[in-house]
């Protein structure tokens, strides 16, 4: 017996020195586990034999345990395939084709005779990894202190990066070699409305887009982000090599784990052509199926809203009085007087959701409706907003009615100003709140520093909020969309009522000039690799001089506006300019009426992070398409090839383009319309003005 | 003009140095107010002509403003008086006298024309005082770094103290003097199961008992602790000055505040005969009045419980099996296997249903009835418990039916392992479960550390906690009894629900050895002014090495848990002991069976803080009177004076006593009792044995 014991120890040992491959089904990715002499699992990985992740260790450290990086066997080796086609709720497809190859690797640490699992599935488009950690006898709960993941590069590569921070997604993207971030990334967190709570050392966050110099696009993310804090990523920019960097509470820990439980996926995207990775569903395919059993009530939804203008510049206010002095559940409002510009007053809506119903949008967005609003930056106040009492001027009942008569649904406001907490205390009355008023669909908000006090907007508490309340409204048949929430990670697969988020600057940024031309050319290969954004584009309006205060001025041209709505991929797309501005240019208009929120399919056309994107997609269930081209601050040729036409029709396309002329900083307002017939052989060739675009209709 | 103002000003001036004073109703209080040449506010308090608190400063400081403690002026000064009477819900007498002067100064910091308020009421038995921030333009949200206020004392006084600890008052109460403390302190500390977040510094807690060599009896507490952290007092033991030292989150904010609002009332009970301080009411009186509509609902609570079974040593769990792999909403129980000894079991609980109904008690505790208690000690780990859904062998329809046959309630139990959050999360779903199911109080617990974890048991956050269950609650017509909540501070008297809660060693700690023979000598002095204990008396079989495993032994005589009953003023008491005991020890028991919980009066007929109290209660709205004497663990004779009775009638007493051998150490069980006839000119002289005690029904 002893013998046999030996024997089967010794092959154990010798197990742990052999590497372990799986292939990509399409042969181009190989994927390379093994451990090192001092039992540390690594892994490594190919793009058709150059190197995309060399050699990079894998693990965690935990508090009041022993490290658990090293010693450890192989117990055990599975491996899998799979190749399965799955239809999402909504999608820029209606077809998802998940083909992976999968090597289940199990480890014991000799040491401490603890477990952990590392699963890999390798798609043709990039890898995926997961740590499990299996119920067991010596390991129950523990806190990790960090998560020991590498992702070594192979060199210096271009970088397309935000900095680290645990609060906030909402800083200007920088291009740059990752040798260079060090010397610029302080002045990045010293941009107006940027850092709120930076990660300490040389840290960016993901998704993280990479260009090496041999021609490979990566990006870096994670998938199916549950209990789990948000990665971003340290840089070692003598080594070229990222590591994990959890987000912590503020007691510096990083993740509270029971055993049975797995972490998210680290992805790597890797392709040498940048419109593979605009094309990949990796991440939505390594997230779990839908998890509702009913999806039949999610719809996409094109919204106005009464909401820029109070960024303007003009007099408009979410607030109804000017008095701070408010104490939610004590102050009597009624007794107040209106400031005379609150925004979201009944007959103002009104007016809005005739403008809605009149251009055939599905929605009108209102905020500041309820109480709360005076006191909306009182960061340290626990109860700010009630979520069920609208202000004096705010018709409830008298809106919803009158909403229902035009088939126009008003889309709820909760901004919570992050007292987290409290959102929860109120969070089934507000829902129920909305269900009994006709709501279906809530814009969720996070400014400031969390409540409780203890947690970061990007850690693991906020994350399982952020969850509580997509899968509670779900409850409720609602449907959600979080700003300044965590970044997204596909969970919109498995919770389709999640519809969109923002984590990233968005449109608002606009009237602080906060946003480059070269933005929207790099939020596709990074923000969205997760998951749609509420970017709330359609800014015909870009000198905001003309509302008074504000001089800010946009950072594209008008058509580049129109083109977003097709770059920019959501199942919720907001107009986000005042009628006014829409009347004024009804013919620029008329594509933002037309274009579709939900596709059959979509083709990546031509792309490159940071310069270009053209994209075109087919409308669900009908027979047209919407193009949308953007370019940064350099004027460019688009080249449109059509070949995704029904071959042998004949087609009319509307094109939207820049006037010959137009210029984001002087002129944005140039453009032309013009109707031409159009065939699958048909190759457009189109100017783009600087930071400007072109936006086609085909029926 | 500008001379008008000059001469205001040096009104103003003046003023400052004037000491204003306010007297207490019978004159023998005397409290004067002044501020410093530096403008620092400050009081002075004098008891028939000695010094109770020296002139001792006033004042906040704040995070990231000036100084909130100098350059004051008075800008006005308002005296009133108060004499009146109200009623309790429940409680020791069922009128209770509110008669007090009081001056409200109002004060300006002239070099930030901030304002602050201090409000003072001078009772015939202490002052209470306390601080008002009213709107105003220059100060709106802020936080406290630290509240100023001192407790100047005139000596070396002796003390009943427990350390200051920000997560528990779980102690045992050291006597000694203030200069001793700092050598004890650490000792204390190291108790098993004491300290979990001891305060930084020499500090302890309130309420604090004093004893000045002048024969003061001095008691330093608060009133009316809302959305404001506890306070603990910090020791300077050269000046014998004591300091406010308000428990912070764990980020060291003290209280996040809005203008408009008034911290709790310090409070200072005060007399020269220690009997005073038991039957003061100022800490009620300083309570705002009831705020429920309706308390017809509310009851005075007698109980035994499925609980002590779980301290005994025997194999009695809370869990339902011995597997620690469960998650909650994932786990199913009905695959589990019951491990054979859970004690909230149908069958069992019937038992104690049955030995209620038969004994005149009014609800049955069963704690272990629900899912999760497998986990109960994992203190990192958020969703612990389930509140709606009990293990598979609690039969919940089944006992609520049972119960209500045979006329009992059972008492719901909401262990949070201090998941503050998630117990949050479920409270409503929680409290509708209970009223659906028959159940009309709530035993919550709060074990381990806080989460959300920027909290301690008693910061801010949490004290509003526990106010928000008690509130809630009373929404669903639900008592309550908190364990390890924060020390209560009179809330009681608001809300009447919260009837009572533990915030102390209790008889738990009996079946760890962790009570002293005084230690129920001292409670009433300290924990007790608060509000209500649920000490969980009537334990017969105090040697628990008849059970198996557990050594402990009860450190009194069977008696004195009899005289707990009256000793201990609660609403809720228990019979805390199994009923097997209570059937052997039958005769005893019938002292348990025949107690009042609710009072028309009460008489403090002999007290002495570590030493001795004797307390006789008349029944509410029956002519019944019970006695409690208790002694520490020397032997003592008690003389009961029956002047209470009501003239020339003669009276049924029994008197239930210490055997002449009984001893709390070797000999607690042995017991005589005898009927005897007494009148209002009665005086009994009873012998107490050492830790002992004397009992009696008066009919």
């Amino acid at each position: 017996m002893r013998k046999i014991i030996f024997i089967l120890l010794c092959l154990l040992i010798v197990n742990t020195s052999v590497a372990q491959n799986l292939n990509s089904p399409d042969g181009n990715l190989t994927l390379t586990f093994r451990l090192n002499d001092n039992g540390t699992p690594s892994y490594k990985l190919l793009f058709k034999g150059k190197t995309v992740i060399d050699e990079s260790k894998m693990g965690f450290t935990f508090n009041s345990l022993a490290s658990f990086t090293e010693k450890f066997v192989i117990t055990d080796t599975k491996f899998s395939t799979s190749d399965k086609v799955w239809q999402p709720v909504w999608g820029e497809q209606k077809d998802i084709r998940d083909n992976h190859n999968e090597m289940l690797v199990s480890l014991n640490q000799t040491s401490t005779n603890r477990k952990l699992n590392i699963r890999f599935r390798l798609f043709n488009d990039g890898l995926g990894f997961r740590y499990e950690f299996p119920v067991q006898e010596n390991l129950r709960h523990f806190t990790i202190k960090e998560e020991a993941t590498e992702f070594k590069l192979s060199g210096n590569h271009k970088a397309f990066w935000i900095p680290a921070d645990y609060d906030t997604n909402e800083f200007p993207i920088t291009i740059s070699k990752l040798s260079e971030i060090a010397d610029l990334i302080g002045k990045v967190r010293q941009e107006p409305l940027a850092a709120k709570a930076p990660a300490p050392g040389l840290a960016i966050q993901t998704p993280l887009m990479l260009k090496s110099d041999d021609g490979l696009y990566i990006n870096i993310h994670e998938a199916a982000l549950v209990n789990y804090p948000a990665m971003a990523l340290n840089l070692d920019d003598k080594a070229f090599c990222l590591s994990a960097h959890l987000t912590p509470d503020k007691n510096g820990n990083k993740g509270y784990i029971q055993t049975g439980t797995v972490t998210p996926w680290r992805t790597v995207v890797v392709s040498d052509d940048a419109r593979a990775i605009l094309a990949s569903k990796l991440i939505l395919n390594l997230n779990e199926p839908c998890k509702l059993e009913d999806t039949s009530w999610i719809k996409p939804v094109k919204y106005i809203g009464v909401w820029w203008e109070y960024f303007t510049g003009g007099s408009s206010t979410w607030a109804y009085t000017d008095n701070p002095d408010i104490i939610i559940g004590q102050t009597d409002y009624s007794k107040l007087k209106c400031n005379g510009h609150h925004g979201a007053n009944t007959a103002h809506v009104k007016e809005y959701i005739d403008f809605a119903a009149q251009n055939g949008f599905d929605a009108v967005l209102v905020e500041g409706w309820n109480e709360g609003w005076e006191d909306n930056w009182a960061y340290a106040k626990e109860h700010i907003y009630s979520f069920t009492k609208a202000y004096p001027d705010f018709d409830v009942k008298e809106l919803h009615q009158y909403a229902a008569s035009k088939g126009i649904k008003i889309i709820m406001h909760h901004e919570t100003t992050s007292s987290a907490i409290n959102y929860e205390r109120q969070l089934n009355d507000a829902f129920r709140f909305m269900v009994d008023n006709g709501y279906n669909s809530v814009k969720t908000g996070y400014v400031g520093p969390i409540i409780p006090r203890s947690e970061y907007h990007d850690g693991q508490w906020m994350v399982n909020h952020y969850l509580y309340v997509a899968e509670t409204a779900a409850k409720y048949k609602i449907m959600v969309d979080s700003h300044e929430a965590v970044r997204p990670t596909g969970l919109c697969r498995t919770y389709p009522n999640w519809l969109a988020q923002e984590s990233a600057r968005g449109t608002e940024f606009e009237s602080f000039n906060g946003n480059k031309p070269d933005h929207t050319t790099i939020l596709p290969f990074t923000r969205l690799m997760g998951g749609p954004m509420d970017y709330t584009p359609g800014i015909f309006q870009g000198d905001l001089s003309v509302y008074g205060k504000n001089k800010a001025k946009l950072s594209t041209t008008l058509v580049k506006q129109l083109a977003l709505y097709v770059t920019m991929y959501s199942p919720l797309q907001m107009a986000a300019d005042l009628p006014e501005n829409y009347k004024r240019y009804s013919d620029a208009f008329q594509f933002i009426r037309d274009v579709a929120v939900d596709w059959d399919n979509s083709y990546i056309l031509e792309a490159e992070p940071g310069d270009y994107i053209t994209i075109a997609r087919k409308a669900k269930g009908k027979n047209e398409w919407y193009i949308g081209g953007i370019t940064d601050e350099n004027a460019r040729e688009a080249v449109i090839d059509l070949s995704f036409l029904p071959k042998g029709q004949k087609f009319h396309a509307t094109i939207y383009a820049d006037g010959k002329d137009a210029h984001w900083i002087n002129n944005p307002q140039s453009y032309t319309i013009k109707t031409v017939t159009v065939t699958s052989t048909t190759k457009l060739k189109q100017r783009l003005a600087p930071s400007g675009g072109v936006a086609i209709s085909i029926k």
